[in-house]
């Protein structure tokens, strides 16, 4: 600022939001979102101020404005919306407003009846200024009002409140002493998939329906009307490329594979390829482009899996030794987390050397599949790459193709995983799997969806996956996995689960204290049945129906706890911002016993008439209750559904509602 | 950062503290703080870091360094100690720590029985590659240990953890893919006058001892010794200038002055002078430096007053018209804040034309303050002029002069109070005037004391100014002045009153309704009778010294509210951080009637034996009371002292302490 400016800028711009890190990292939202942005706004002395959020898609020339309006402790607050998926910038820009301040200071006088005189002046003085900088048909009408405040007419004071003069000296504004904010911010503006999304996690390679078959991709086609059916939108696939042989893991993560053993899919590379391959035994690039197409059209989009290290026999290891580190005898160095050793995957070296063609090569893997048409990832383990490689390709490949969704699979200390997000992932796995107890549950989607870790990390919510069979799935039961179901698809926009071992209720686990499932099926070919007698196939149909019928469950933004006399019963509500869509969730966290309590709900969710009585509605089971007031009675029975998801329909009918009422 | 480098930086630093709005303001410390600075540290993977604080004194070359200790959740800590006055810089540089990791992989590796030699030779390599860096004898040191561990002793895995090769590797460690925190941080350091200090307001005229002459600094002189008797040890004068005779306030702020009036003291400039002159009938310049020559050698320092507006009749108006605005019938605007008009005081146009002109002069007139040997300041409403004007001023003078002290005397919106505190005002007024109940006070300073408030804003509570007589002094008698002086001087380290009105308990008022006293000393001079029945010198004096005997009532830091079952009473203590002193205060916040209850302790407060009883002495009354555990009564009468003041003696002596205890 140079030192003929300093001191005319008299307006302080401060606390602005949503800022992550002083502006180092974009906020997040969806196409067709608002942006509620607000500022701290002062100046000194009693001057009225006027200020604009400004606002443009990234890469425009011009600004667009609206103008902000001030709440109480001197908090301005103005929205836009961002229509278009990319990046947004915002700024604040405020200034002194002259003509505002002289009319307000005119109010006051008049209305304590002192002489404005002067004041008429003073204003009719800033009309003249004013239309100096006025187009010609403007600068006419300025000059009209100028001589009609001299003339001294009896209703001049009115005069200076006429609104078409405000239109015009608003557009007029003198800005030369505006302060604008010191930075610009930016908006991550995604599709609306990153924020309501219903995740199948299925092995291609257990599809088959041939007995001890290696399924294919051409099998799994024929499970996606399953997958549709059961109301889920993305199909994510673990690996799907050739697996290594070299200390290839058997059953049961055994150390030596028997010769049948397909492996892990996730040791990536072998003799038929590496990242941009597929496994011969699942099919072709063709099998999966048309599995793609396939998948589209059931209205499901695939998801790969992003897992960016070699088994022992990938290409990259022979190729291009130098991407490794090697140890003191000349061996590549594999994963270990000590005293855990990972013999059959090499760690890429991201920070040695060569990181600038490792970084390339892998961004060249994305890019590849992407024009197979994926345009969803789930990344394994992001924690363990370097963070500034992340931002390398997230930002990269969100260049060209702004609607590619990332989900972090990183199951790590909270610093690291809203690190991750910060810097650009669309989704984020969550500690919900562990997370049981209604305390627990309270705090911990209290602190991702009510402060401004929500501005970034984008919950997904998986009850179960291939590596976590929870304890309390092993031991509570199908109502357990009802519950838990519940909890995901209801806490969580976008959740997930692994299946079939979900929906078919598997709980046996390899140990006691372990989460890893009995005969996993990381490490083995599976034949599921499907007619299992204990399955939640209805229920999660009728979850997701509900979901997808209740705009209030596709946000995480409206998450609200409320309190229950019972601590076994956790009670929340969603709603959406103009609160049509309501709904309220109890749910049921003791998988043994028949739970009741009374719920206290907050006044704004009672409608707009709160001593009237109204319905909910239990979406679950179609019952109908009539509530009153704050306090209402709920009871649970885990053996028939473990939970209720009501929608509150205000103005239930009274006797006045009908034509006999007169 | 190039291209070649953003590949190897893998540690993230975020969440740096103290950073005030992402830097834009500094922190405040006092010469002998302990500065504790945290950040958030991780990296991708498992490798150990290592962090520093690296901080120096501005200006410095070099940087000093001190290693930060991991927390918890990621979070580093370190402190260091400011020792002079200025500005000190911090920031915080963190990178992946081979050698640490390649120790604790070891470690890990030898405790579960694992085969170590490479290992072993892992270390070996890093150690010849760190000699490269090393001093000739480290180099020999290195390559010694190196050889060793190859050797294939039995040892091998303790001779890695051997303390004198931590030291020799911890000195070479390599740091070029290091991660420095992206900003440089500031921290301001005042003199400990800042933190502590005990302030008299008094107006010089008042001072003759002949009734109804007008009194001089001379007459302040002999103040001097009754006021270091109280135990001040700032004298704050109200303006001493010559004062306008244009639109001179009467009486109780008449519009029209009588001819002896004397007028307002902040109708700043007359025919004998302006903001560099002293008012004739209270001396020359030459007393007033022997003033503040003889409060010094009383250990009292003396305060002016910055009033930065002039009256009709200064020296400016007439030399530099072009200072102040016009209004369209060619006079000068005067202050107002419609509807109130303030036709006795111009304001200056700060952000007008010649700006820079009046800024360069009002910063001359502090400047000439200081070579009168006046070191601090108390700005008379500093919100109603631009902010950057303050940080022109406090910044230019604190460059050549940084132990002068501001005190910002702005009584308005929350955000605009804070704003002028982070721009650099040393001290502000506070609230505290009208805060009398429990949940007031302690919603109040626990805001500014336990937040990121108390980074930047240092309070100085005053129950009374000349501006201000509460409600609740007008009318709860003595003991509310009492209580009052109390919750002032225990709840702040920096306090003042306005003299002898306070210690008089001076309280008519001019009319129901309003806080302005009857026969306001500011617009007449006054002959106070010190030899009032009713007041409170005593217990002035000896809060003051208790305030000087105890540390913990010297900072605000460790204030801490404490439960009490009665509203009437509030609790809370002080305490230095080894907890070697702690002060619990316990107020009767009714001024009629005595009132008693249960006050919790927190655990920390009852010293290392929790379940020993302990002594609370009762430093106004000299009492001493054997408490035990937690919850302990009080009883406190108004008539009476409204409040104890305790210290907290620990270890109360058994009978086990007495020699003929066996």
């Amino acid at each position: 600022m140079g030192h003929l400016e300093v001191g005319r800028k008299r307006v302080i711009i401060e606390g602005v939001r949503p800022e992550i890190d002083g502006g180092r990292y974009p906020a997040k939202r969806v196409v067709g979102d608002r942006v509620v942005v607000e500022a701290d706004i002062y100046a000194d002395g009693h001057d009225a101020i006027s200020a604009v959020l400004q606002y443009q898609k990234a890469g425009d020339v011009e600004w667009q404005e609206t103008p902000m309006v001030q709440q109480s402790n001197d908090r301005w607050r103005a929205v836009f919306e961002v229509s278009e998926i990319g990046y947004y910038r915002y700024t604040v820009l405020a200034w002194v407003d002259r003509f505002r301040s002289w009319r307000e200071s005119l109010r006051k006088h008049a209305e304590a009846k002192q002489e404005v005189t002067v004041e008429i002046l003073i204003g009719a003085d800033l009309l003249v200024e004013t239309s100096q900088r006025a187009s010609a048909s403007d600068k006419r009408k300025l000059l009209a009002y100028s001589s009609e405040l001299r003339s001294g007419s009896l209703n001049r004071v009115e005069r200076a409140e006429d609104l078409n003069l405000h239109a015009i000296m608003e557009k007029y504004q003198e800005r030369g002493a505006a302060t604008r904010y010191e930075k610009e911010l930016t908006i991550a503006v995604d599709r609306e998939k990153a924020r309501f999304s219903t995740w199948y996690e299925m092995f291609p390679r257990s599809c088959s329906t041939n007995p001890g078959k290696h399924g294919t991709l051409k099998d799994c086609e024929k499970r996606l009307e399953y997958i549709a059916n059961l109301g889920f939108d993305v199909l994510y696939l673990p690996p799907i490329h050739p697996i290594g042989e070299t200390h290839r893991k058997g059953r049961n993560n055994s150390l030596r594979a028997g010769s049948k053993d397909p492996g892990s899919p996730w040791a990536i590379g072998g003799v038929d390829g590496g990242h941009k391959d597929i496994h011969p035994e699942l099919g072709t690039l063709s099998d999966f482009r048309k599995l793609v197409k396939k998948a589209e059209d059931c209205g499901v989009e695939l998801a790969m899996d992003l897992a960016l290290h070699c088994s022992p026999d990938h290409p990259y290891v022979r190729e291009h030794p130098e991407w490794f580190r090697k140890r003191p005898d000349g061996s590549i160095q594999y994963a270990e987390n000590p005293p855990k050793k990972y013999q059959d995957i090499y760690p890429m070296d991201f920070s040695g050397e060569h990181w600038r063609e490792i970084w390339d090569e892998l961004r060249s893997v994305v890019l590849f599949w992407i024009q197979q048409g994926v345009r969803i990832y789930r990344v394994d383990n992001p924690h363990t790459k370097p963070f500034s490689f992340w931002e390398f390709l997230i930002n990269g490949v969100k260049r060209e193709h702004p609607d590619v969704i990332f989900l972090a699979e990183a199951f790590t200390r909270p610093k690291v995983m809203y690190g991750l997000a910060k810097l650009g992932f669309t989704q984020s796995y969550t500690y919900f799997a562990w997370r049981n107890t209604k305390w627990e549950l309270m705090q911990y989607f209290t602190e991702v969806t009510r402060t401004d870790i929500r501005e970034f990390f984008r919950p997904n919510l998986w009850p179960n996956t291939p590596d976590i069979l929870t304890e309390y799935l092993q031991s509570g039961g199908p109502s357990a996995f009802m519950t838990r179901l519940i909890l995901a698809a209801t806490l969580g926009a976008n959740y997930g689960i692994y299946g079939p071992a979900f929906e078919l209720c598997e709980d046996q686990v390899l140990e006691a204290g372990s989460e890893e499932y009995l005969n996993s099926e990381k490490f083995e070919i599976k034949q599921w049945d499907f007619n299992r007698a204990i399955n939640l196939k209805e229920l999660i149909a009728k979850v997701n129906r509900i979901r997808g019928e209740n705009p209030a469950l596709q946000s995480d933004r409206g998450l609200l706890f409320h309190p229950v006399d019972n601590e076994r019963l956790v009670c929340y509500s969603k709603q959406t911002e103009d609160l049509k869509n309501i709904i309220l969730v109890v749910v049921n966290l003791d998988p043994h016993h028949t739970q009741s309590g009374w719920v206290e709900l907050p006044l704004e969710l009672l409608g707009p008439e709160p001593n009237q009585s109204f319905q909910v509605h239990d979406l679950l089971t179609t019952a109908r209750y009539l509530w009153h007031g704050r306090r209402n009675y709920v009871e649970v029975t885990p053996q028939a559904i473990p939970a209720h998801i009501f929608r509150i329909e205000h103005r239930a009918r009274t006797e006045r509602d009908f034509h006999h009422f007169m």
